[in-house]
């Protein structure tokens, strides 16, 4: 059986590694013309990596012509024909950090280019290019058609683009030269935080001055400004499970960050008190990735704690708020803040997509003076053109009507994949929880299976889905994490393996193609 | 013939207390109406003042309408008729408290409102009005016409606002609606890298690989990025003179920051090795305030002090390098680096205006790679319609064109500047240096005054001008640096102030006003 040294990998991840060295073997005939290769499981355990590990390599030899699979047969060498194109390609991109790096980049704020399936895809080509960018790969292969549940990214299709290409042009056309070139205040434009305001009075109860409101370039940069603001001395909090790369902007701005574990009502308060938490970042409307909504009486019990130390914040992270379905909302934390120690965050991510870079904080009136005490030399980073644009576009109406067609697309969206759940195959072992709040629900699959083999279940047939459990944020390095992750959630007796589907960014056209992807990932594992 | 006492000002100008007493004396019926008042000429005689003194305030008189000018006759007083907004607007404030906070924001990307002088405007009217800020005005009247020669910020008629907005209507119209929503990478869209290496190679003989460049929102954005890159337990230098609020923002992200004093070639590198610093941020273009053109052989000096370690690097603010107006430009220090220790910085503040809110980093290969293993997490800051109409204006030659355009404008204002001074009343007091690069060149002034008092008399002739010794560094805090200021560039024997003259956000038609004022300014103090 083929054996390499996987230890020693000059950087190369698992996969890249295996490729290059079969790769090499093939090329200087140490594996012969038509040679079969082992299964890919027996080499997965023979090498004592993952299958996923022996796929991607496999996969990516298939593709570039050194192997061929024969159905029911196996794989075999083919004669290596070395096209001067796929020497080039195979130049091995660092493109597998990328890969694993990715489990720790789940946020609301994604950006992560992700790739839509087309309805042919099959798992193996998804698995394959998984492992291989478009950039590398040879010029005809098709974009890796992997159906992001992942990530959540509002589909480009809901983004309101004529009407939004028409308030640009309105405001280029009605606008003066003086105020699209005016230097923009450092907090931002008046006139968009005064549409924030009101926007915010109207949608969540906020009563909020523009004054309170600093606009700047997405919630990431805002964090950063912050931390700057509050004092990089104090511990930054942020729930377990909950998203990993919150935990590494904290860590990347130097500051001690502290894991606060949730219970069925939100973040436990016990914990916090435990905890050497300062400041603890929170998303009480729609908890990602967990879906809880932080009932009043937790709410208020978080206030509590906040309020006995000046030096106590909680930054509500209010990131799809729009979009609630059923049940009246509950109030934001920032509405029922009596002592000025809630600091609101929201974007426009989730609504208007994640190529939109404005996000927004809502301070208490003493950070409002601090941030001008001790920040006003920062200039705003965010264009004026772009700050008019979504004045108008919240002025007018224009963004309160799209939510609302969003909502009701998302909600429909929604329906029609739990149905489709509820009727597939896979219907009895199954359960939906959380779903009337926010853009993702949490599917729960009775299974002997553990977290790791699903997802990968999933991966194989171009669903990319991540239990819960990837999102359990120890206080550990990511990459004790990571193997960490691998004993917990395991197989064994039938368990509930609870997965975050976010659903907001897949066509509806793809509703189907889902759920026959989950049949065969549960049943055909 | 009129006799005041111009020695017991309550503070104020020579030219204001002169103009109001020759007012309360029309008011109180002292000088009676139509009476003929004395020549400018005689009357600066026998007051022992300067013609520009008596002109200042016989202008303001005229402009309010308390006297006349006949041709070729002389000035005769009005009937007195007060209206109550004119009274009101006779209460001088202390128009520059505010100024002094000011000094610490001196940035290349300053964004402090300052106020533009009408081309109709003629010197006097401009000088009445300096006294008489809208703050204190009624409300009516205009803002105070403060000429802002301390930002530099590129005059808003300079910027290409129709190209502007059809480049955009053009990005609207040809780029598809996936274009344009794309997730844009995190370093920035590929296209608008791929503009700036080509325009880098051609315009600074850059040898760069668009991978190697990160676009965000700002420079000062930037910084942020490099410190959570290059890591925070270093000691980050500046020079000394610089810019306050370079400090400020290294400060706020709690690095250390030592200050690197600068001779006659720049940054001082024996400074540079007692000092503890690992980073240097240094201007070696055009240094701000000092106007220094970093020498090639300091510049290889630099790099070797930072080849001698791997945490060592130079950051490269390269903030007006579009203007070179004589001589050969020298080559930017990232062109010359061999070991990949300096990032390159730039902005298009100086090009494009502050409201531009892009900037870039060309970071050495090895931080490329560093920048994607730690940061990926993040997303890129600017939105991706920004950058494709950035990229679209670099791609077509559009922005080349306008930087030709304006530097020729800039040069042409330069020249009529420095041309106007050079046979002005002051000539033989002052003297120009460094002028042949940047949008700033240093004025010398022959005075027994001090520095702060020159400011004083400049601001009160409406000149928001600062000394160099105003951007002084030293590792106190601020407050401190305030007061020391005081006793440091005293007045005494006749001595040469430098005043950095950042002529670049005035229009040609101020050009007369701004000598004059000087002239005023100088004489009058």
């Amino acid at each position: 059986m083929l054996t390499y040294n996987m230890t020693d990998r000059a950087g190369a991840s698992l996969y890249e590694h295996l490729y290059r060295c079969i790769r090499r073997d093939i090329e200087t005939g140490v594996i012969t013309e038509d040679e079969r290769l082992p299964s890919k499981r027996s080499l997965a355990k023979h090498l004592g990596v993952s299958l996923i590990t022996i796929e991607g390599a496999y996969s990516q030899l298939i593709a570039e012509g050194y192997l061929r699979s024969e159905q029911r047969r196996g794989y075999f060498a083919n004669r290596p024909v070395i096209l001067p194109q796929l020497r080039a390609a195979s130049r091995i991109p660092a493109c597998n950090e990328g890969a694993l790096e990715d489990t720790n980049n789940v946020i609301g704020q994604n950006t992560l280019p992700t790739n839509k399936v087309t309805a042919e895809a099959t798992a193996l080509t998804a698995a394959a290019a998984i492992a291989l960018p478009a950039a590398t790969a040879p010029p005809a292969t098709t974009a890796p058609p992997i159906i992001d549940l992942r990530t959540g990214n509002t589909s480009l299709e809901l983004f309101p683009f004529k009407l939004w290409t028409r308030t640009i042009r309105n405001v280029l056309a009605h606008e003066s030269e003086r105020t699209l070139l005016a230097d923009v205040p450092q907090a931002g434009l008046l006139r968009l935080r005064s549409a924030l305001a009101s926007y915010l009075h109207g949608s969540r109860g906020m009563d909020v001055e523009p004054e309170q409101i600093i606009v700047g370039a997405g919630a990431q940069y805002l964090y950063g400004l912050l931390i700057q603001l509050i004092g990089r001395k104090y511990t930054y909090a942020i729930e377990t499970p909950g998203y990993p790369r919150l935990a590494k902007i904290y860590r990347a701005n130097d500051v001690d960050v502290a894991f606060i574990p949730l219970d069925e009502q939100g973040a436990c308060v016990d914990a916090l008190r435990k905890s050497s938490a300062d400041v603890v970042h929170l998303m009480p409307s729609h908890q990602f990735p967990t879906g809880l909504v932080t009932p009043i009486g937790r709410r208020y019990e978080l206030l509590a704690w906040a309020s006995e130390s000046d030096n106590r914040y909680l930054i509500e992270d209010d990131y799809d708020c729009e979009f609630r379905f059923a049940g009246m909302p509950i109030p934001a934390l920032q509405s029922i803040d009596s002592s000025e120690r809630v600091i609101y965050v929201n974007t426009f991510t989730k609504s208007l997509g994640a190529t939109f870079r404005v996000g927004y904080l809502v301070l208490p009136r003493h950070l409002v003076k601090r941030f001008s005490e001790q920040l006003s030399f920062y200039s705003n980073t965010v264009s004026a053109l772009d700050q008019l644009v979504l004045a108008l576009f919240i002025e007018n109406g224009d963004y309160e009507r799209h939510v609302s067609r969003l909502r009701n697309k998302q909600r429909t969206l929604r329906d029609e994949l739990i149905s489709a759940l509820k009727v597939s195959a896979i219907a009895e072992s199954i359960l939906i929880e959380r779903e009337d709040a926010g853009l993702h629900f949490i599917l729960g699959i009775e299974s002997q299976r553990s977290d790791e083999e699903l997802k990968e279940a999933f991966l194989r047939e171009g669903l990319d889905i991540y239990p819960l459990s990837c999102y359990e944020l120890p206080t550990k390095g990511y990459s004790e994490r990571l193997s960490d992750r691998n004993h917990s959630a395991e197989g064994g007796p039938n368990e509930i393996h609870r997965f975050a589907i976010c659903y907001g960014g897949i066509a509806k056209e793809e509703v189907k193609p889902v759920v026959c992807a989950m049949e065969r990932a549960i049943y055909n594992i």
